[in-house]
């Protein structure tokens, strides 16, 4: 069992080309059949514009975001839930002032 | 893709014995390859105590919980992670005044 404030994993700061101000948490065991990360993207910052065989799973935990999928965008709160199928172009872009926060899972097999 | 605010998602009530106040709301698409879904706790609620094959990761939301795991208990706020690992006993107590809501996902083998 594990039972920790999120704040208390280890903290990385992805270097793939095209992110910008993002730090990441990863939340589950290495015994678990998926993994939960906790995402902080600064204002001004963005994830990668990427794709890969793997989905996101997203709930978001506070701030302001757009989020980039296919040839579509959507603007995010707290409180929203968004899906990224496989092989899909997507990029999480900050929108506000303030730090915008998502838990973003991912299937074991990425 | 899908992009849609957690609160708009069909709420259930579930019915097993033991449950008491609890209302659950299924965020991912039938295609995703594991499950997340939105528990809200009622004060003087609970989930069951049981146990079952599968795992559970849990990100709390907001307000105060009581989680059982096994012979242990843990109390947790917003910004906790939880790992019940399959087949221990487990059961989430809201212990506060306050709403419990959290996130819990399961593999999709459940």
């Amino acid at each position: 069992m594990l039972v920790k404030r999120a704040k208390d994993f280890e903290e990385v700061v992805p270097q793939e080309p095209g992110v910008k101000g993002v730090r990441m948490r990863v939340l589950s065991p290495d015994e678990g059949s998926f993994v939960m990360r906790v995402f902080e993207v600064e204002p001004g910052g963005n994830t990668p514009s990427h794709s890969h065989p793997w989905e996101h799973q997203v709930y978001v935990l506070s701030g302001r975001g757009r989020v980039f999928i296919g040839n579509e965008s959507f603007e995010v709160e707290e409180g929203f839930f968004v899906y990224v199928p496989p092989n899909v172009p997507h990029q999480f872009v900050n929108a506000g002032e303030g730090v915008f926060r998502f838990i973003c899972a991912i299937p074991k097999v990425s």
